[in-house]
């Protein structure tokens, strides 16, 4: 089907092989936190496997290892840590589909192709910890300061690299920068096609909403003379879609994740609700256009009820990430080649390590399914066939770049 | 204005006094927890200001003070325990206003009229343990086992009463119950009417409800296939008025006062929400209709969203009690005697130690208004005019009843 010459079954063999590291024993699901012994087991797993393939193992100080060609080289890669129960592809299957497409390459005469598994894009420390220090947009000096929920600092986690660590790779040696992984969404399984071609990441933004209502009896507080925060709070995710409606796509998203009452007591009228509401978009106009429905849906509903409802603009910003045009028609021509009708273009909705490489060289990206929409769980699965299909699309690309 | 002899000033001087147990400096309120150092000195006071009225102070094994008059007698009284953070008047006010009737009475030859305080009314162990031992409905074994949410054990605590306990009180010799309270509500206040006469305390009834949706991540679950928990909650919330509009009155109620969203996380949609949903109303077929209208909403929300919503009825619902005819229309008269048109009859929406005695003799209850409908709270205040008011219209009541 495909003029390029990767190896389905060494392929399957590697990401089998890889899943051992960390692997529950009862599903396929893997337990391989960054810098953990499973997940520096790994690491070492991979570096003779691409010493054996010719290439230059490398870690760098944060636990991040390169596969080095020779020479200027397109890098693929993603991340092999884990959630701390996670699926057996999530990040993996970039990193070994990098592994294969750099060695069939090398075997066959092919372009100079390296692999990069970046440290912690789980986020056991912080957030994609490893490609943000590599990107330079998080000091070593801050990310030494992070900690785990389990009280692990960064810094004392990555002494135990300890004579692993060799000199940092500069990011100028490389002309781009592919990364597969699952879509963690239920679109393609839905549509029953076999890859997608990313567009680009979505931006994200949050406001934490806290309102001030009147802390009551349940018993003796006529509802009319009532000023309850939580029926506020209902009235408010209720009215989202609502104000939405002329603005978002089926691809706009929005969610109450979290939310707190006080003094939280089933004989209280509560007095004051807190809660998270965040929006995610491709297009900044329209995360522009979303959080003006939302602060006007917020102020009146304080002029309604009589509440006071403050919302408070998170800094942690993310702006939407647009994948290189170049690298966006490799994919797509490649996919079209291998998977003819049985893909598309899609956002992404997830954070990926390719987010923060977008600041250094152009940046592409290919999803397979995730059956059911299924991540960050044991029971995250995609067929073989489609495993295959990303892979001999990805190394089409990667031919087509060279 | 009132052929009763009661004294107000002594009424005042005395309800001021027993403030100091447990008073804060720096507002009205009072700390006095049951069985707390503060709660038995004030105990104490009052058994002594009891004997000097010539009636007989009696502790039982629980701590509940009674001021017995001789033979058969009308019984007055209320709690003179508080929240942890309380107000001055709450139980205190029907506690001195009985001392006050009782021994007015006694020094002018009036009818026989003994006093009584419980213990507990505001649940630091249970909820009025005082009342519900000596009504029979709770036993001693079980209130034993009572443990306070900073550790106390009940039986420890009731320990410190030593030799002040005496045998119990029969309440055969007692031929009705009278108690005045704050109203703790706003209606009252805002209609600025003097007293209201008690036809009834509401009846309760809560349910635990478990919406199970689909946890899914926030960035890569398209809206449409999303089964968000708290969307499902907050909808309920949100139709519940439209459900119960032709059902309810003005003094039904209902709260949602505590909820719980896992797992819990601004970019996680919500799996499973957990809340409780009370509702309270003077009425038993009221209480059914207003179940069927939630049982109703949650079969349909679970039909239209796909989530599954469980509804775990709680086990200690609280039928309505009505209070007794005869009362009623004594405390009727007597306010529109003392403060004629300044009053009115209304349900309680709050229990009192009044709901347990009506299993064991004709009970009544008068309200005075809480300014701002404010109370468990150390701003909990009341007109000292209304005070005196509320006094007379006891009095004349209970003269009425002798």
């Amino acid at each position: 089907m495909s003029r390029t010459p990767v190896n389905p079954a060494r392929f399957l063999s590697d990401l089998h092989a890889l899943r051992a590291f960390g692997g529950d024993s009862a599903t396929k699901g893997v337990r391989r936190r960054a810098l953990s012994e499973a997940d520096i087991a790994a690491r070492d797993w991979l570096a003779r496997r691409i010493a054996e393939a010719g290439l230059e193992p490398r870690f760098d100080a944060l636990g991040n290892l390169f596969g080095l060609a020779e020479g200027r080289s397109l890098l693929i890669g993603s991340h092999s840590d884990t959630q701390p129960e996670g699926g057996w592809l999530d990040g993996a299957l970039g990193v070994i589909a990098a592994l294969e497409i750099a060695r069939a390459a090398r075997e066959t005469g092919g372009p100079a192709i390296s692999v990069a598994n970046f440290q912690d894009e789980e986020g056991r420390f912080g957030a994609l910890t490893g490609s943000s220090v590599w990107a330079g947009k998080l000091s070593m000096e801050d990310a030494d300061k992070l900690v785990a929920t389990d009280g692990t600092a960064f810094v004392a986690a990555r002494a135990a690299l300890g004579d692993r660590v060799c000199d940092a790779v500069d990011p100028g040696r490389f002309t781009g920068f592919l990364e597969m992984h699952i879509e963690q969404g239920p679109t393609l399984h839905m549509s029953g096609e076999a890859v997608g071609v990313v567009t680009g990441i979505v931006g994200l933004r949050q406001v934490q909403v806290t309102v001030r209502g009147q802390q009551n009896h349940a018993g003796t507080t006529p509802m009319a003379h009532r000023r309850d925060a939580f029926t506020v709070a209902a009235r408010i995710a209720t009215a989202l879609p609502e104000r939405f409606a002329n603005i978002v796509t089926p691809q706009s998203v929005w969610t109450i994740g979290h939310i707190v009452l006080h003094p939280g007591a089933s004989s209280v009228v509560p007095g004051r609700a807190e809660f998270s509401l965040q929006w995610r978009d491709i297009d900044s106009d329209r995360l522009d256009r979303m959080e003006a429905a939302i602060m006007g849906l917020l102020s009146d509903m304080a002029a309604e009820t009589g509440c006071e409802v403050t919302p408070e603009r998170l800094r942690h910003d993310l702006a939407p990430m647009p994948m290189d045009a170049g690298m966006q028609a490799a994919l797509s021509q490649a996919a079209e080649a291998v998977a003819p009708g049985r893909w598309r273009a899609m956002p992404s909705g997830a954070l990926h390590d390719a987010s923060n490489l977008a600041a250094l060289m152009p940046v592409g990206m290919l999803f397979v399914p995730s059956i059911g929409g299924i991540s960050h769980d044991f029971a995250e699965d995609t067929d073989e066939a489609d495993l295959v299909t990303g892979l001999q699309v990805l190394a089409e690309a990667a031919a087509r770049l060279a």
